[in-house]
């Protein structure tokens, strides 16, 4: 099976260039898959041209940074050629390592510098190139934050700095203390986003494309794997499946919501999607990632592997985004009835 | 006798959390009480979750600093999962080490931050978390000390800085330099704050909560053990009390007090507390420690202490801050007559 | 033949000196010169008072680096008596090793900070003394580029910044953003300038000098040997010449001119100085280079040198600047008819 | 003999204090004095209180740090119990090592920053108190001198910088350039200041005081010895005087000057103090001293001593200061006839 030629784009409005699919690292590395399957993912999408690598302190208890940092170093890769990102927030504060959570948690300017110096040791790095605020902390004053973040950058750990599932509120507000201050301000924020999930990132993000230049790390193209239609007609989540499997707490709350209100809604919408994948000769996956990608304001969707041939198929979502034409777009809109309507935006 | 839960408290308006009562080494570490009494009481104190740890260059000529470090040290303990504060203004000079005093005192750019580079040397730490002007220094312009304290940020010597003793006016000359130079203000400052010393805290002070968000961290909760109840009625110093066995200036001082017209009041005020202690089933300490922290404006309450009795001691008055309803605290105030009459905040 | 007497000319409008004559690296260090030649062209500059040495980090994919580092080393030298640049754009990315050039090109922060530390690494100095911009990036936001070049000047890294190939209103842009956010502007450009190329330097950039005080370093006073009147009167490019022996894809693109309608006017050009270089008793190069310093606004004229006999020959170019009178000048206008005619400034 | 007790002043607005005598090294360190009798002279001076310890980069071409630094590592003195001041301006270049001055002379970025680093090299010591800019540069942009003077405070290897013979509307337009730019401005100039030249201190600086915290760290005190009394009455300079016996430059062009018109002024201005002196129990020396200490804008006096028994005769000039009465003061005006006529400062 061939794999598609890789896409590259800017992050958002900075110089920076990362692959159009990118690999992350919750739940797989450090995680339910061995070190050595997940060498082999890692290597997999190096070679197709994947050059941006997603982490957190948190993901398995900083597991995860281990695991990615072994890999560059087994690998022998250079830091110019890769694009490395990290999240600070939770700390190693998750069911694994109760560890005490005090100032480890949070975007103090304490938690912020120790924490990034803390996942640059186990990443065995001088530097990442891209620094999130995993969650926004409204305990913590933004001229605080702003300004801790680009302490990192000052100090040579960081080249840009980021957000992740912040409000359009947050982001703005970021912006304007990091204005007032002549500070830089967050370059790119990872929301949610995919067929099921588009409020956040067509509606209350639009007007900060244009404005702040953000660009877009998304997550989560499948849903929790409820995108891949395997989940519809079933009674109970299938063996082998992630939400039958469960372990990590994140995926056992999501399993608990399996046959609710919503998850019926979802299913239906997720049936309607079938003729329109087949159409273009596309399985539910291939079109649910090639329609992420269509959105000119997505720089990176972030695709989790547990095996090297998941690597590969994610990435031949990407030959697929060709195909999703203006009519095919619309037929997709009508056939899941959320497209959000918004105003034109004015400035 | 079992320990209260702890409290974690935000220092003022920063995004750092703080154990409601913290340890101070004052006359205690490397004074008057030996070195494996000090670690002892380190230990206990952090074993019922007190995270901050407060300390200055001339607590007993620098050897306070060297009995935290090594403590710190000795228990493997991570800067990440402590609160370490120092004070920079008065050098080693004090009796026990008449040191050439010239530039190692005040507030130069200097002592500033020569002061806090031997201050980490002693402690055997890369930085603190915060660190105090330990008093106000006219003599320099504010200007040069807001830029110095700010060099430390920015050098990863601290995380945070703030004040001890100065006044009202003074932290706000600061704030308006900071804010004119875009630099960052003083967090926090250290008070003395307990039933019988309120003026400064409750009205010089009562408009920086909400302009700048200034935390407090208070000391001499007991006022030298006058609040203790243990001087009531008794004609000397009873052998054994901190002011019979006056060494350092400091005590010597306020010994030479004992008797006075301030005395008798302050006596007969302690006399008024103690059917309201008995009330609510606290000695007339626990009522005094208690009463501070019942002010939300204080970030944190810094205690001494020589045995590990002291610490849970201590530590056990957070258990009565909830029994301070709004109707005992009315009490309290009738009985000592000392709650400043203070008109309303207009912005 | 005795070498004329080095002058020195401010870069612009900064405190830094450097010889009117500096010798690049451009196609001989690394490439068709060998090591020992580059050396020996090094050093006879340097004995001539050549204090500037001008390289990129893509000249001969680094190896200019590492030829002018080894040469500095090799001959004892040290930076104060220096003055050292490099350009940062294209990384290592040319027809000799095309390594992976996703963000190993262009101006994001990413790279320019990157790029500088491989620069230097291959160069073996801890610092250069200007750091070029190579190219105009238009897909990173200026303020991107000038905070990241502040940055390497913030980090003892550079102690100035220029451009390369920028036009008047991009050099002027930078120095918009560098002035809003209180930051250092692009003290130099680097362009190409001779007796056929005029426009830019004397049209585009003529109000740069007054309001930036812009230096220039400029390249190609030959224009590729077309001044040296070496292709008057002949069919092909004579054997031995650059142009028949082209190996790079940028000698190859210019020889590709040969004969086209630009080259046959050009020669005409050529023709026409002939009898005003006799009359100065100068080679047609030799007043093609003294030509170039005679412009007060060149800092520098960047040569380049297969042979010690080529160093001493461009520098020989220095004693005929006096004689070009603005009788010879003007004589010069007239006989090329490229002189631009440009309204006076106003500010 | 015994010592006065030293008097320490705050380095104009700033929180630095410096013995109000201080040492220099120009001609002596590393020059005519062996190093022993310098050692001797240091250590003499230390003894007596002398805190602060001035040199320049070109003293004897760098000798004179090497001296300092080498006192102070030989009495294992700690630096914050020192004031170490240097100048860069002139690099090496003086008549005993004319090395290239090309780039390691003048205020460019490159040798601020470079000039310092070779002199805390030569001094063995991480930073200095004082940086100077030695003279004022009018080739290089104030606004680069500010920032380069800037960046060795915040990087740790001065904490304060100042001018030596700056004129005042060059301080100033250094101070508008920090202000602008929200950096720090010059915080003390060193001129020349004695009986005999009062101008500058006395006139051109006197609203620099008040409006920018200008300090002065004068020298000359004795003008090159005309103020001691003993070129008086003499036809040639008398064997073992400096001016007999000048090898350097600077005292040979002061030689030169023997007998001429301003000489003979001077000697009957130097005539006419004798009976003031002698009123106050002073030698002419002490009464020179003593009444440049008597100007409260001044900080430090430096002083210069070959021997330790000129460094107890210097300090002693301390003790007469108190004698300069109000009515001294004015008797002294009188027979000079040199006393600035000034109109009141407005602001």
């Amino acid at each position: 099976m061939s794999v598609s030629k890789m896409e590259y784009r800017f992050l958002g409005r900075t110089g920076l260039k990362v692959s159009a699919i990118s690999l992350g690292g919750w739940i797989t590395h450090g995680g339910h898959v061995t070190d050595d399957d997940a060498f082999a993912s890692i290597k997999a999408a190096h070679d197709a041209g994947v050059n941006f690598f997603d982490t957190a302190e948190n993901y398995n208890a900083g597991k995860a940074e281990i695991v990615l940092g072994s890999a560059i170093k087994k690998f022998g890769w250079k830091q110019n050629d890769l694009v490395v990102s990290t999240k600070i927030y939770f700390g190693l504060n998750n069911s694994a390592d109760p560890s005490n959570p005090i100032n480890n948690v949070g975007l103090s300017r304490k938690h912020i510098i120790e924490g990034l110096n803390l996942s640059l040791e186990r990443l065995g790095l001088p530097y990442v190139d891209i620094v999130y605020a995993h969650r926004p902390d409204r305990n913590t004053p933004i001229e605080e934050v702003v300004r801790a973040f680009n302490h990192l950058i000052n100090t040579d750990k960081a080249f840009y700095w980021g957000t992740s599932e912040w409000s359009a509120s947050e982001i703005a507000d970021a912006w304007r203390a990091a204005d007032r201050l002549n500070l830089i301000g967050p370059a790119v924020e990872q929301p949610q986003y995919n067929l099921l999930t588009r409020t956040k990132v067509e509606d209350d993000f639009r007007w900060l494309y244009g404005k702040f230049g953000t660009g877009l790390t998304v997550f989560s193209p499948l849903k929790q794997g409820i995108l891949t239609g395997k989940y519809n007609g079933v009674e109970t989540p299938p063996p082998g499946s992630r939400l039958a499997e469960a372990t990590d707490k994140y995926t056992k709350s999501f399993a608990a919501t399996f046959g609710n209100e919503t998850w019926q809604r979802e299913l239906k919408q997720v049936e309607a999607l079938k003729p329109i994948a087949e159409e273009i000769g596309a399985t539910l996956s291939q079109l649910a990632l090639a329609w992420v990608l269509s959105n000119p304001n997505v720089s990176s969707l972030i695709t989790g592997a547990s095996r090297v041939e998941q690597v590969h198929q994610n990435i031949q979502a990407l030959g697929f985004v060709e195909k999703l034409t203006a009519e095919v777009l619309e037929k997709i809109d009508k056939a899941l009835g959320n497209k959000p309507v918004v105003p034109p935006l004015r400035f």
